[in-house]
């Protein structure tokens, strides 16, 4: 039985490497922004058969994993979406996790990985899951809202790019019948006035009234709802009509570039900071 | 469609944002160690009804996760998992992900996430999971072998000391009939040997022959296996017979706090390092 | 002679070593402090009968070294001084060092470290100099102009305190006749309302009437002058007056918590950024 | 009065700007070198007419600062010095300034520029100090013995290179008469045995006869030096004669490559760690 006291000093003998840890918090008073992007992704598309050039169940699996994490994380107050990728805004004065990097990335991306799995049947019904699928996951920080609007620009304008390139690409392969290499040939170079041409004359597409889910990417926020409740008063003992204000969390497919979203959503930077 | 030439040039415009992401890189010719741990898990084990105090089944579904994990990974010279943790160790001189923080702390513990929810029904055949669970991780990087070594033995040895608290909190519950409350009263203060003497003058139970899974936790290495293997011979066309050795990860339950673990497994610290 | 091929070699095959070195870029968009402290300079001090509670040539030498460094440093935009410790502000989008840490506090560091040894006999021309001083710095950055101007007011108002305590601390002792012990008791847990109160009624010292060098410390600014020159013009090759603009360093020795300094001087936080 | 109130209340209103600093210690269990490096030393060569190819006096200089920053830090265990840079070796163990990166190479920075100017006139005395010169310095930290004895085989390696190269270019240009410009080029693409050639042939220098401190640096020890004197012996009050081991900092000019100065030296290496 000495052998467990032993073990009980040992352990405090071994506890200095706990020392060997970095302190990794976030800068205060910045944007935190989370992002997570699906590893070898093509691969898990070919693997599952999804749709070329976009596979919608797939995007609403995404958003599906995004609203569990914002629902567990109720500093983010914005969420990105495109792809395989996902961007998650915290608000610029969070303690969450005391703003540890470690922290707040492993658990969006794991909270993330394991909500895809756990929801896979809902979107797929009918196709087996054939493994785990892994993400990575980064700490990105913004000291302006003006850099965390360009992010979040950035991120929107290459949704953009790939997807008008994705829809010519497999149009040309799909109903055009080229090779993939043959698609690709005849695309190098062209401009997105290019792409939109041949969609038009060649396959009859209008490449504006494509769906905005797949133009603009999903925007997931929290909308102030005002809902009328009937509550019974303190005093009176009588039934009596009140407003309550309740976040919801709610996706839209809309422009995030110009100022016009951020006009109708004005809370969404006027977050109350330390500074 | 002037639009969407705007839009390339303005994710040149905004590309500027990428500048803000930190250079992350671990310390050339260190151990690096990605350890994840259960986010909550306490609730997920009472909501999920994981038998007291140590859940077989749980323990056994962590291991097959941080198999997957080694799997993939195939860098990683040995796992130790105990309790809802798991720590992996990267080999000194691995290069995966350019050595950079974020991608191997975020990849290990989504992967691991991810492979909970996937094998769960393998090992709750008859348990609905509510939600999926999340884990948290860090890297922490070690400069000497002995560092590396008294890490795991900080973890072993921790085992140690929380599972025979917890054997001995739930025979006093369980068997003993105490609440909560008096059990942790009745355990206060008292040694390693007092515990051991608890569990065996009052509830028969000799800790030394509990479970090794328990009171060890579980060490994933890779073995090298000799196989005998047919083969056919390049010239003479007559099947012949080779030994080839081939990895193969094996989960052992022993002490690895000593030194004889790693005498019988010398290759494991004997990674050929760039200096 | 084969040694030096030898050499050459050998040289490449050490330089992996360099790997080991950390990226160390401040976070764009954000205001950069360098901040210099004398060390042991309470020794120093003493080991060159410094007056006490100040000495105002020591201060004019700190100055002195300051400006050294802003005349070294173009993209600074402001300096802040008092007692042994002087902090440098960057302009926010500043690329010198390409904003490397290291670089940057360890130029401004031994610049003001080596000026000091140069401009000693300047101030202190019947003081030898007994040994090379050290000074200790580090980068702090900052995310907005409000967390800038409240880091300055940080240290304004540290000056404030501290030499109002070391004012009626030395009267206390030079005048009073108490022992350094005795004053310490009789300053301890006073307001600052008591000690202008000691000040005043026991010696005869209003202090808002001390110098504002000592009671505000000093500001280093770039002051845009307006000179007129005469120059010959190109076409008529006739001398004609016209206005240049000219930066100049100068020192102010004023309140800047408020906004007046601010007001009065827009271009200090007006500096062009990237963003 | 209440103004002062006021500022002490305002003082700790602003002091939130400290969390902004970031933590910086070096990880436990490592060599720790801080290298400092002459800012623009050509233009401070040339403006101080320092003999080429080498100024036996400057290389004198900076071994005097050496000195000094050796006397400061007693935990440094050697330091290794050639042109305008100078390393400084950290035992690994060492709790210098908490293992603080920017204190220690600010400190180290600061205090060797400060010597610079101090030291000048012993070394210069007839020549006017112009204007301070400032250093740069970095730390960069090594996990192994090897590693570490392979950062200061490169330095000398580099040396050696530079020296051969110099002492080359310097002969052709002032014995041989050639500008800059055609020794340059001359001496482009040759190797070292071509280097010594040249050397031997046209200029009748054997290189391997040029001193020491030019082809090697020099190296800063503390060296053990064993004294013989002379106590009183407290029982019998008789003066009796006692070994006393005393460190003395020692520079020499040798090789350090190669195994036989570590040999030779075995206490630099053996410094007992945590680990």
């Amino acid at each position: 039985v000495c052998k467990y006291i032993a073990t009980k000093m040992a352990n405090s003998k071994y506890e200095y490497v706990r020392h060997f840890e970095k302190h990794d918090s976030c800068l205060p008073n910045c944007w935190i922004i989370v992002r997570v992007d699906g590893k070898a992704f093509h691969r898990f598309a070919d693997a599952h058969a999804f749709t070329k050039p976009n596979d919608v169940n797939g995007i609403k699996l995404m958003t599906r994993c995004a609203h569990n994490v914002m629902t567990e994380f109720t500093e983010m107050v914005l969420a990105y979406g495109q792809s395989d990728e996902y961007s998650f805004v915290f608000k610029k004065e969070t303690q969450a996790y005391k703003r540890r990097e470690s922290k707040l990335m492993t658990n969006v991306a794991s909270l993330f990985a394991s909500s895809y799995v756990f929801h896979w049947p809902e979107f797929f019904p009918n196709v087996k899951l054939l493994y785990p699928p892994s993400f990575d996951g980064r700490v990105v920080i913004y000291p302006s809202d003006q850099n965390l609007r360009d992010y979040l620009s950035w991120r929107q304008a290459d949704c953009h790019i790939n997807n008008l390139y994705n829809t010519a690409f497999w149009a040309l392969v799909q109903e055009g019948g080229l090779s993939n290499k043959e698609a690709q040939t005849r695309l190098s170079g062209t401009f997105s006035s290019n792409k939109n041409e041949i969609l038009f004359s060649e396959f009859g597409i209008n490449y504006n009234q494509e769906p905005e889910i797949l133009k603009k990417g999903t925007i997931l926020l929290r909308k102030e709802i005002a809902e009328e409740v009937t509550i019974t008063d303190h005093k009176t003992k009588e039934p009596k009509s009140v407003t309550k204000v309740r976040k919801k969390i709610e996706a839209v497919n809309c422009d995030l570039i110009g100022d016009t979203f951020w006009v109708e959503h004005p809370y969404l930077l006027n977050t109350v900071g330390t500074c």
